[in-house]
């Protein structure tokens, strides 16, 4: 069933999905469907919870600059591919009209960040990063501009973007603009 | 016809918005509305191509560091109002179905933020910024990890976030991490 969601999404999106096309691809009736899964919302967002269930890592390349910068290229990596790129689309088009597909693609980033805060945990012990760093807010700036091109203003990206935006984001570290506020020191 | 498009996307969105309702509240057939404007992504670009006419200018709070705070306060406060929400939130999802609608939308942020850059240009005149600060960038790291959130991550935001994301954006300007790589220098 999710491989036939996930065909069809990255076939046809969202809302050209429809109930029928995942009987037929994944030989599972109608009728089970609607009973299993309460219909398209419910098996969108069970294919998205299946998504998270990978075993992706974040890169460890030994310092803080070249992590966040591997991180900001994987982002061009995987939307560059048409193919690759086909079913994450579908899952941020389809949570702008089902909130059930909002709230599974929340937990799916929410789950998918914190994997990248293991980045962070790494650049404090080396002393490259400070320990009260709001390393969920620094995840999400590294792929924020990009994210933005991709899916909001819908202007090209490429490496060069995504080195600027892993550049950004460390100085912003090193500057302090990362720390959380709850800890005042003298900078 | 206008109005129509805008009212309908706030209450039904896009794919919800349809021609006989545009035709209804606008008062115009819809053959007119087909042969005029190809149909449903035709009347969604002109709107938005209407929207990109009104004379909003960018904050001009006499420095850097407090334009760059009022400008992601204003994403804020835009997306935090239901009502200012929807028609802006829709286009934005209408550009995942429609190429037109895509094309329309990226016209309108390369225009929008081409007005942002007034913000640099003014910094740049004080000595706030580099001269060869990549303006294009710097403001649309602004507001980029507030969309990221609202159009990807389906996450809140509120004004401490808008302050962190300005404040990282001007600590990386500080930093020289927005500065064009055309004009090496040493840092």
């Amino acid at each position: 069933m999710r491989d036939a969601v996930l065909s069809g999404l990255g076939d046809h999106g969202y809302p050209g999905l429809t109930i029928e096309y995942v009987a037929e691809h994944s030989g599972v009736h109608k009728t089970t469907l609607y009973r299993r899964w309460g219909g398209l919302e419910g098996l969108v967002a069970d294919a998205l919870d299946m998504a998270g269930e990978d075993t992706w890592t974040p890169p460890d390349t030994g310092t803080l600059e070249g992590d966040l910068r591997a991180l900001a290229r994987e982002v061009v990596d995987a939307f560059d591919d048409p193919t690759k790129a086909a079913a994450p689309t579908a899952f941020i088009a389809a949570a702008f009209q089902s909130p059930r597909a909002a709230d599974a693609l929340c937990a799916f980033y929410t789950e998918r960040f914190t994997r990248c805060e293991a980045v962070i945990a790494r650049a404090v012990a080396r002393g490259e990063a400070a320990a009260d760093t709001d390393a969920a807010a620094l995840v999400r700036a590294v792929s924020a501009p990009l994210m933005l091109r991709l899916f909001v203003t819908r202007e090209p990206i490429d490496t060069a973007l995504a080195d600027q935006s892993a550049a950004a984001a460390l100085a912003a570290t090193r500057a302090g603009a990362f720390d959380r506020p709850s800890t005042p020191k003298n900078r």
